[in-house]
């Protein structure tokens, strides 16, 4: 079922951006005719040798074929990358040895293609756990990609390609100062359902032409991933396939000494731009969560520390109390309260205070006597719903603070669920 | 609003079950018009002097009132008790000192009636979180309630006046030797939603006549709790209110030496019958689930430990996407591959296995080629679901087993929550 009969979220973006160029990349698409039947299912991104890539991957201990070979890879190739290939319709997760066959088939057909050894080409896979792929078509997909002239779009049909319950399709770009130059960023993505930290996408996949080597391309990923991808989450169900990858085709130098650290001070801009388009993209995750109506941001203070805060956060995020209440357009603080108390983590019931699109509901344990509910049933009514929790447990700089965002939980949620795989 | 418009979930017993008699035990109920219309929601349980109590609380940090006066009272009186008063519609929770003032105000009262210590007199309360509980009415009730004359099913009343959203009255009853006599074991609960360890329901009120002194009793509560209401999660919420109390009027005794550990020999029947009564009740809860149209039975073997393969068990009982493709009648095991992937707990990939209503569907990290749907598919479509998954971490006497209850996640819970306050 490829849900091309879902309508589009009411969340998403107006029309799909313009992405910027990024130096030495190539985008190829192609139908494999795999498991969806009409559309490209398969992706091709081919990077010029040299190129940097850096990872992070779904903390599942039941981890698809793919995400292995990623792992393998990023560890054997010390960083580098000369291509990603991504498939839509088929986890190849649970799949056993034929499965990890049919991935080195693959991967091994495209190393043979390109002249690349295989650990610097990346697989991805979504949808169906549990079933077999078959490589023959996707080999097949390869040999026509290859000799494909370039699409006039590469980066809307890429990321229309990697969809499976998506509803539209997300990228975010940003051009920044590098040095003398101009780099681009684009991060492209996919994921509706079954999306929970750690990671919080399924497929992610940014490009940047600035000359940036693997290991800082890894702790830039670190430490930007889990303000961005990892802070969003659908149902608090966490994939087999999460997948994010960040490649530099590094075609676009610094002078000065080589890079050697994120706090590298050449590299701020770069830096804050990389958050940005993470965490546009990301939004846009959370945007088009399955039967999504509402955007919900959720910003946790005052907690011993930020881990802490963020697991308040998720906490409230991930309560089916909470997202039932959005839905019902219901400023239900109390089962903020509840969602709070179970996260498990230090709250001063007695201190915590509630804000709801920024008016205050509730201060030191209880609800404000009498406080105007209009302006708050308003902002319910809206599309973007903001809560803000102060736990009560630290003051000033130290204390501990996070945002993550969701989606409302909707009878969408389960009328695309409860029959999707039949 | 009661929900006395909710139908009656299809997965009910018949019928109420038949109650024995506790020694001693008064059950008296009223219709306080706190916040409810038209029906009783507020249950006084008079016990004779000397009984004993026991108790389990919510872990939410955020608990209610009453569940603070509970813990104090279990203290202070040493586990002894002359009462349980239970309020449904009003939680009085977070509601700072004035519930505080609340609380104090009608337990007093009650004390004051029974010429009984306080901190004998143990409170429960239901419903909404952060509204005010106003003590004028409940005392009222007591006055009416303390000269009112029994009532011909007082089981039934007091099962149907602590209900909130619940669509039937839960009770079980078991009757079982106890040296020289026999003695009753009943128990009443409500609960349906914001159900999830730990305590699995939000208020469970259990009674023997058995002469069984405070400590053993405790030491009885804590270890049948675990496997009972511990056991039972239907969306994941912990309740800031959850309060399981269990009451020995103590007027059957014991011939020989006093019970001391509830390793007695003596005691071994009275724990199979009290598990047995725990579990039905607890059952029933996960039968009456927001929206539940099939109890799901989770079994997991093959873990690290007994603790583990309870964390797994209730990741797949909590997951959404597991949840709504039983809704949907739909065998997808792959979704239950991933909830054991999102567990953290320990868990071998290659040689998971997994049977649905008893039929392998996947052994050793991959379906079971050409398996029977035809079977599955007949199981799915009853009330009835079983989930067995060896996690093939372990083998032998040692390895970590458990079993939970829950239920699936239908358009019901999506109505019944996303208009509960208004």
């Amino acid at each position: 079922m490829a849900h091309a009969d879902l309508a589009r979220s009411p969340l998403a973006p107006r029309r799909f951006p313009k992405l910027h160029p990024v130096d030495g990349l190539r985008l190829l698409t192609d139908a494999s005719q795999s498991r969806y039947v009409g559309r490209d299912d398969f992706l091709l991104a081919v990077l010029p040798a040299g190129s940097a890539i850096a990872g992070v991957f779904t903390r599942s201990s039941m981890p698809s074929v793919a995400v292995d070979l990623c792992r393998q890879h990023l560890r054997a190739s010390k960083g580098t990358a000369r291509a990603i290939i991504v498939n839509a319709g088929i986890a190849n997760a649970f799949t056993g040895r034929q499965g990890a066959q049919a991935a080195h088939a693959v991967i091994g057909h495209a190393a043979a293609l390109l002249d690349a050894p295989s650990d610097q080409i990346y697989m991805a896979s979504t949808g169906v756990i549990g079933m077999d792929l078959d490589p023959v078509p996707l080999c097949a997909s390869l040999d026509k990609m290859m000799s494909s002239s370039p699409a006039r779009d590469p980066w809307l049909r890429a990321a229309n390609a990697i969809r499976t319950t998506d509803t539209f399709a997300k990228a975010a770009s940003r051009q920044v100062k590098w040095g003398r130059h101009m780099v681009s960023i684009n991060v492209i993505a996919k994921g509706s359902g079954m999306i929970a930290p750690d990671m919080a996408t399924m497929l992610a996949f940014g490009f940047t032409d600035a000359d940036i080597p693997p290991r800082v391309l890894q702790a830039l990923l670190d430490e930007v991933n889990p303000k961005t991808f990892s802070a969003v989450t659908v149902d608090s169900d966490t994939s087999t396939s999460d997948t994010l990858l960040l490649c530099a085709t590094r075609s676009k130098k610094l002078t000065g000494a080589p890079l050697r650290s994120i706090k590298d001070a050449r590299l701020k801009p770069f830096r804050a731009a990389l958050q940005e388009v993470m965490e546009d993209v990301a939004k846009q995750i959370a945007r088009d969560g399955e039967g999504a109506q509402k955007l919900i941001t959720i910003d946790v203070s005052g907690a011993e520390n930020d881990q802490s805060a963020r697991r308040i956060a998720l906490a409230i995020a991930n309560s089916p109390l909470v997202k039932t209440a959005v839905a019902g357009e219901d400023a239900n603080w109390g089962r903020i309260v509840m969602a709070v108390g179970k996260s498990g983590e230090r709250a001063d019931r007695d201190r915590l205070s509630i804000k709801i699109g920024g008016h205050p509901v509730a201060r030191n344990g209880r609800a404000i006597v009498g406080y105007d509910e209009r302006p708050i049933a308003k902002h319910m009514r809206g599309r973007a719903i903001d809560i803000a929790v102060n736990v009560g447990v630290a003051k000033g700089p130290h204390a501990g603070t996070a945002r993550v965002w969701t989606c409302d939980l909707t009878h969408g949620y389960i009328s695309i669920n409860a029959d999707y795989r039949s």
